[in-house]
């Protein structure tokens, strides 16, 4: 597949890979550069030895890297460092990109701004954002209620058109295959960020039994709440929440996080103890609505090689259609 | 764009139009059918007068009915007043389907079954189901949340790939123009219903300052609760909430539903009054995420030409960068 995001950055696949936190290390952000999409380490909260570590194991492949913009807030100095590791693009999400984008252009990585709302996408476009990634409440990890891929690209897209022609538009949330990434493009995006169906790939961090479990599930099975980060004492800002598989503790406490908190010591300590013995039943397993897609754990060059040929032959077979 | 469902009901476009309650009548679904897609009556709740006076707008139109499930297990005389009109197809939604299908299909209406999870799949497959409706939490009016068009369909493609090669699949949710039918198409559906662009065509009764309100707001301004059905003495079933324009009274009560339990006397007054001034500022405007796609108030018959071209087009042209 050809769109304006392979000619921009020169790949072979419309296919970047979402910097998930501690998941999208320098293996799967190389892997996906190296195959010809495009990688991004995921800086998350900002531990900047393992991003200097993963950085180092991307080795020669052109990856890019990303943080939580909210924790940049907070911790200004992080995003110079993961700067310092010459990032060929950049994405900030959750929060307002504006203070960071002059520092992002100087370096000469390409900025990508993560929107959830159109409220959003003004200030995506006030820091000059070169990509705008538009996800969708369907998307794994932490996102925002409300809206959906199918409506969101388009009316994204149309804006785009008329206020900002040369902003790229990828499209992230609940694509795991190459239908996903078909529609992503008929619905006006020049691309899409993966991140659930790669973070089952062998290469991303997560733990295999926890891969394993998605394997099994299917996309009725996860739950969006802040169920996870009351656990981890993470307090996200006012209306993000997070998307993970189903489990005892979502089944337990999403929709009923009052009381959760009540008692929350005593759930955190049996929640770490899960993490420790790689326990998903208790512990989490951040994927998306996509995870009915996923039915095994290829490489990565794999599930993008799949990705853009099962589109390819759907866009034709289609076509033959009209 | 010729489909397996433009096929099977000898259709010019691969559009129905949703049996949306009170305002799909016989002028609405008779303008689709008779400009070549599929019109279903909104029976609804079932009021036998409405339903009967409606079939007979339509006129020799080839119009479908819908009824809402679990209120035929409440009155299951309103399923017979409703196939006495002979509807060419019948849509259940909401409830089980089993033991209603025998009655459906002795009548010769094909069987549509609206679902919004793979557990009602089942259901839907056991009852004999001839097209599937996959709705999406994105969708106007009642649903459910937490499943998306994109992963929805092509995961239920697949199970009737293996199972039910002959059921036929509709996407429902969030599908407003060209882009959103072509997606449908390729993430594997055979066709769409439409419910909030066709709300919003000059035919449907819903009221014109509604529909003018909906021009006017963006994708972010919906919301999905239980606010309007408690303001209506409406108990659904455990799981269905309700999907309309965001005004004062989603904003004030979305999310606080127990306080609001507690002066729903006087709220109900509020909302009564406002309803009948056509006040939709605190009256409720069923529609769905797809409002941001929806920029003005056309005929049925242009909603469909337009989709119809734009699906074509957009599809040819991306099978052209593969
Ligand atoms: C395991 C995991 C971790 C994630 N971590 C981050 C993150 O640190 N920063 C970020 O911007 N997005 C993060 N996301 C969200 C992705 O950027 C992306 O929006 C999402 O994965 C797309 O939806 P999908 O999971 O259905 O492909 C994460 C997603 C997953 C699945
Ligand atoms: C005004 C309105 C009324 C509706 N009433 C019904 C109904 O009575 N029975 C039903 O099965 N679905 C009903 N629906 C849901 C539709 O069947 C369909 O799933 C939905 O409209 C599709 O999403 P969309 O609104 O984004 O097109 C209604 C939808 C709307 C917008």
């Amino acid at each position: 597949m050809k769109t304006r995001f392979t000619e921009r950055f020169q790949l072979k696949y419309p296919i970047a890979c979402a910097p998930m936190a501690l998941v999208s290390g320098g293996l799967l952000a190389g892997a996906v550069s190296r195959a010809g999409g495009l990688g991004l380490i995921g800086g998350g909260y900002g531990d900047t030895e393992w991003i200097a570590r993963e950085h180092a194991l991307a080795g020669d492949a052109n990856v890019g890297g990303g943080l939580i913009t909210w924790m940049v807030d907070k911790h200004p100095d992080v995003l110079d460092v993961a700067l310092s590791h010459k990032p060929w693009v950049f994405m900030l999400s959750f929060g307002d990109p504006r203070p960071y984008s002059p520092k992002i252009k100087d370096s000469c990585a390409a900025l990508f701004c993560q929107v959830q709302r159109l409220s959003q996408l003004e200030l995506a476009l006030e820091a000059g954002a070169d990509v705008i990634v538009a996800q969708s409440s369907e998307a794994g990890g932490h996102g925002m209620n409300n809206r959906a891929t199918i409506t969101l690209i388009p009316e994204i897209a149309d804006i785009l058109a008329a206020r900002a022609p040369n902003t790229l538009l990828l499209a992230a949330g609940g694509i795991a295959d190459g239908r996903g990434l078909a529609a992503a493009l008929v619905l006006g995006a020049d691309g899409v960020l993966v991140g659930s169906r790669l973070w089952a790939s062998r290469e991303s961090l997560a733990h295999v039994a926890s891969k394993e479990m998605a394997v099994r599930l299917t996309g009725d099975d996860t739950d969006r709440s802040i169920v996870f980060d009351i656990l981890r004492g993470l307090t996200w800002p006012e209306g993000y929440s997070f998307r993970a598989l189903k489990n005892t503790m979502t089944e337990r406490w999403s929709g009923r996080e009052e009381e959760l908190l009540a008692v929350v010591e005593e759930e955190r300590v049996k929640y770490q103890a899960a993490l420790a013995a790689a326990d998903y039943s208790i512990g989490h397993s951040t994927a998306g609505q996509a995870v009915g897609l996923i039915r095994d754990i290829p490489t990565a060059a794999e599930v993008l090689e799949r990705m853009d040929r099962q589109a390819a032959d759907v866009l034709l077979r289609m076509s033959n259609r009209t």
